[in-house]
């Protein structure tokens, strides 16, 4: 693959910034005395995992302008990310979207409450952003989220998308489907439209048959996306959900007319599972944009996903030798050190 | 099934409120440097557990008058309990009663110490009660934990019984047997006086063995109370413990001739198991009084018993719908979504 | 003074509820990791202070039917407030009102981020209250705070203002103007129409005077507003902080045609200075209720509201034992014991 | 002074052993959701004060056979005090004293509620003891709470000063007296009749001017001690309280027919001032010790006390070190450097 | 067997203690905003473990002279170890040796970094030591691992064995070979020429047949070393890490010409499985020291080793009565309480 | 005052990053059984300060490369700082510099123990720098802590100060003299063959008198720097530790022939002093930079240092916009709002 050359950053993600407020060890969120605090979104967290990983990476996002808005900007600094483009809301009606998550524990499932509507983010506007962020990046990486907040947003986002594509950015997106934010009719009509100019397309076996409606074997489907739209790769994962807190994930890639697949990880300890399809995302964009080859993406995608799991908050955190370690030790055969010393 | 009509309560309990003091973490009770607090009682656990779910709950009970009184009064009225019913000692010798509760991993198990002795409930006396309680409640509910406290107590706890069942209310029993507190001949004769009272019995197979002396299948002997006593409704629960961690539940309810069972709850992920029994009955006696019918009152008893382990304290914390949920997920067959959106 | 009789309440307020959210031991909301959780609203503090006290209350409010409605609900519970008239929404909209609040250390000042717009509180209305609960209580309290809050919210108050002092209930308001909701015009016309309604009127010498444009001494304004309106009593508070940890406070009422106030509290060990105010409110309902008299109305004031500064949160936490044994060293002259034992 | 020689210990305290349970942070009782654990008891805080300062040291105490027991035996260690003497009570009436601290900030003070009644202390016998015990050690302390706890120990407690004063150690006596123990009139017939056997008195001057009933100056009281009982040391000590988290401090000592005083100390930053009464007696205990001057005894006592009430628990954690350096700093004039680098 | 008798001690040990820092709950070293401390050192855990259980131990060891040096000091108390044998570092070099340990969740390994080069105790010589406790002993313990920190260090430790051995104690030793500490060449010479001065020997099959380069079967190779170096016990155990949170254990004992074994046991939840290794030592020669029966030393060694995983920090913290406990559930078949009342 | 134009960065700071580590709330180290986690260096917290109010920095550092090498980076980034010049250390002997810091309370003083003997830092050398990084910044930072660990690293740090110098950086100096690194002879020889460099010049009146010898009213000690070495800016800051936790700070400017002050701040409320010199320089600087007065530089240093004492932790958390609000509080006379609502 080739990226284009000397740019200040490896990957730009667009995406919404949320407040994560979740009691402290699985206690439930109408009893517990104390809520922690993250930050969250989805491009943020593949921003972010890449980035710690050992690339440049950026958010475009909008703030308001308090502390709450300085809160979040002190994490995705913390999080190896560029707060260069981060817009800050003044306006009387700012405000921080806010999500609450539970932790669950068998029969109990984890649960999510959104307080998202009119956050600062949904009033973003292109001419918000300087002119020359779309020659910055080698990759530009967005998911429908963003596309379903906001009809205004919707439209800035598409926007930024052709200007990114017409920059030579690679764009790479996430079919992310969240029934509660729109219609699967309207949801396939827009990320339908986006798909021409998609290099990276990340999209489940669920969501292809539900919300797109493709048939056929999975295969059948992930080659149909590269034939249809030219797709350079297709991604999609695989999560087994044994209990609330063990989990097997494994994932499948289609490119250069091949499918990519390891052996899965299986009883991964489960601490916060938020984020994890994330993490897969930043490991495999890490892995094409250093080696790249699809056998390198899947293998760090896979095992920075099942890292991210043990791991509290939305934000990968691993370290590049972790995760090779966690590679090494997955692909080992016979006894093995319980513990690095 | 019939139900006293225009009450202000729906349960009415009669029991010790203990305060529960456990380490954090899993940590020993040797080391810990600090405790958590939480109220506990057999009784208590009940009629919370009921009114959490969505009826009209009070506690009959004695606090010391004095700042650990006061926080149980406000865990009472946390747990949607009334507090019209508590009374208050206002003696020199006024003491909470305590109990110490650690919790274990494989092969150490949990373990509990009491500190209960000469507590203010044990000075309890009728005529500290107003004498209108006894027609305003559907049901009144007691386990034996209070008939072996002391024996003044004992002759208190009796005639409630009496003033409750000749007031219409129904009386739900609890055959908890503790041989920390008695010899199993006194429970013995002092239960079987009471079971001609009793319309809703909740007794263990291996008490009804042991310390009731029956004998034949669990189904006879569950069939065998019915016959004898009259009591309307027998519930038995099984719990096998895989490890501290990890537990199976399931019950048998024998009602109108017919006995009743779901599958197992399996591998129910153990945070803090007690109350998990008294959450059993809350889901039984509130299924009774919504729904008078034995199917709704098991499958609301088995979830409700089964998330209460899954949460910290003695007290069930859940809401009816997320019960329901639960029994959905429970019932269902085929892909679940692992998380509430 | 003469309370209407035999009502379940003796004071029911109404009021938004929201969810406090403050980090630890000061620290700041753009670096701390955890956030504590209170439940807090300028009526709420009200009512339930004075049921700390010992007295029957009830808020009228709306919350979303969710995790974050049910912990709302548990801490109105906790507060000895009754839930009879919570009313839940169920609306997608639906969204509890948020404040983050940090807490200062000289010359760090302390400060408040609300994010309370498009709250289920807002869209709260008369149809979705029982018509019987204007005769079931003997005070019904609100201030202006819920006046400023939404429109058609403002109509609603104003009805039910009408409706409670027709149905024979005293009104109790407090002018707690807050420049961030409404301008002062809308401010005083507003509250001036409502005064000839109000029996127990709560107004800050400050908003008097730039608000209200009164003028004169405080007592010539105290006065005044009996002398216009035909208030019973007025009563206005004074704070002075002399650092964002050592407050001092006194109050003065005008009752009967008759001036009262006491020694002030000095260097108050402030550890958490949001809801002082409500308290003071709070006892001086509770005396009034109580006593009927301006002099314990007056102590019983002072002190709940000097003690509120000592308690984490915004609900006041004390026992009328607690408080009478501040009075009581409060006027005490001499040597005193520095602990209770 | 001339100690007796070559014994295993300098200090052997005769006393109970409590849990003290205190919620964070100046949380109440009523609401805190957690307690610190702490071991506490006069006794055992002056035993353990001396030891951390590097003398040796024992407790003569007894225990519940159980987790809590063990918890108390690990802090005792820990406090630097040999568990040599704890006897062990394994009856099943076994239980461990526990009070209950609620730490003020003004206007609210601090609070106790003790639950000691009927502890394992009070079944102590003197046949529990090894006979050697008395020869072991140069001062054998006791305060007068262990004489006011059970009418059987007080008569054991009194042996073991008779053996202890036969065998050639010194004995130390606290006047502490507690009106919630035992009335001034059996206070007094029983100290009194201990006096003749005390060496070092240590009672305030509240103490002996009510209980005691002595009168004249503060110095002919003390004087008094020495006169008519022959004891070899009488100290007192005066803390003001000027709010729950300021305290001056400073004590005077009657030896060898002179009176010794130093400057008080002011405005101490109290963060928890249990034991640092406690904490004067082993600083004045091992000054005696390891100077036998007046001199160094009230030097040390005063700063081991000030120094007491900066830190958490019942029990000093100094070292010799530590407190020699505050002595030095409340000695000194001009510029002094406002940490230890 | 035939210990020395009449000595002031059971056992002493030789070693450094650490200051153990780990961030709580599996959160990670790079992100965690608190440590928590703990003291370890592979000689400090088995002389405590075994004091825990009920015989008397002490530590040899040096620790700089100032704050953090106490904190160790206090914890080797708590352990019920003795501190007469700690040596205060006063240099200006002084350091105390510290390791940081992240605790992993599946596929995130455990991993731990020294920073102990440099400490005070390679400082620790003979001429610091009395000369009187060589005969205080009936054990002496060391493992490699102070062999392999200093190379003066290493002499004086050599120095020690031999005066103790000829002092008349066993000597106990632990071939814990740490490949980051020293080479397998390096190490070999050196525990070979101790081999014939060892009593009780414990290695691993792998450290065995690696560094020892031992060949044969495990049984073969434990028979070995008491042929050829007179041992009289050897010991080894097997840890299976199913995952980073659920550990299998066993251990093989060959003495007086038998092997002895138990059932392993399987699915350990493993809370810190630090210093587990070290509790099987504790348990073996505590078992030795009571019963002097390989049976008991390895059932003793065995459920201590076990329990230890369950239990937070380096150091155990079991009481006699609870291994008992574990045990006899070890042994028993058929059904068990859950939970010990 | 002109600054070098375009360059990447306004201040570029050369210094040590250690880990701080401290007991929560007062407790003290030996006792404490959690550790809070810091980043700390006075270099590092300057250039921090200022970034995070509004200005672009790097730090020139050198980290283990582990798991704490990335937690001190991760810090770093979060306090606004560019991690571009961090070097790695990979070698065998890589460490953390750790320093531990116990808060205290009168009459017990704050403490520190430092920990940092032979640190990666202390092995940085030219060559592992970038040839371009000298003109890349306005200024340039150091203090002479970083010139007293090492021998060569002194000789590294004065030849950048020259190549900064050269590259039309102006150079801030703080002579933060430090006994317990190195003499006061050394530390004059160094600093004064230093000074001529010097454009901003921090040094304390104590330092002036005792270390570097001068004489003289403090106003002529200032004006002798500029006379001598050409400085153009002379700051010294004065600190009054009124106890433990109230100071007194104010400070004093010379510039441009002219002195500057402010009205102290009295009664600050300290939570944590650690830093809060470095803060003023961070205001100072920040000051310079963005207005170019002496004016502005001192109300910005002083409100900023007097605000980091109210923040835990050694780094600054300020925006400009709370500063700002601060210096208004400052300056303003009559009444203020408690809150900033």
């Amino acid at each position: 693959m080739e990226f284009k050359e000397n740019t200040d950053f490896d990957l730009i993600g667009l995406g919404e910034v949320m407040l994560r407020l979740s009691p402290p060890n699985k206690e439930k969120i109408s009893q517990s005395e104390t809520f922690e605090k993250n930050a969250g979104g989805s491009e943020l967290n593949v921003v972010s995992g890449a980035a710690m990983l050992g690339i440049r990476s950026a958010i475009v996002t909008k703030l308001p302008e308090n502390k709450m808005g300085h809160f979040i900007r002190n994490k995705i600094r913390y999080g190896n990310v560029s707060d260069d483009y981060i817009i800050y809301d003044h306006s009387p009606q700012k405000r921080l979207g806010v999500y609450y998550y539970e932790s669950g524990a068998y029969p109990r499932k984890s649960s999510v409450i959104y307080d998202r509507a009119n956050s600062s983010f949904c009033s973003l506007s292109l001419d918000e952003l300087p002119e020359d962020i779309y020659a910055k990046t080698k990759i530009f990486h967005i998911s429908s989220i963003t596309l379903a907040l906001d009809p205004s947003l919707k439209e800035t986002a598409i926007k930024m998308i052709h200007k990114f594509h017409e920059a030579g950015a690679y764009i790479s997106f996430d079919v992310n489907y969240r029934a509660s934010l729109w219609s699967e009719e309207e949801a396939k009509k827009t990320v339908e439209a986006i798909f021409p100019y998609v290099d990276f397309l990340f999209v489940s076996e669920e969501t292809s048959r539900r919300m797109l409606q493709r048939t056929g074997t999975l295969e059948e489907i992930m080659k149909g996306y590269a034939d249809t739209y030219g797709c350079t790769l297709i991604a999609t994962t695989r999560r087994e959900a044994v209990s609330p807190t063990h989990h097997n994930f494994n994932s499948k890639i289609y490119m250069n007319g091949n499918f990519y697949e390891e052996e899965p990880y299986n009883n991964i300890e489960v601490i916060d599972r938020i984020g994890s399809g994330d993490a897969y995302l930043a490991g495999v964009l890490y892995g094409l944009i250093k080696y790249g080859t699809p056998e390198r993406a899947i293998e760090i995608g896979n095992a920075l996903s099942a890292v991210k799991n043990t791991v509290a908050g939305d934000m990968s955190a691993s370290s590049i030798e972790e995760i090779e370690s966690v590679i090494k030790s997955h692909k080992a055969t016979g006894h093995q050190d319980e513990m690095v010393r």
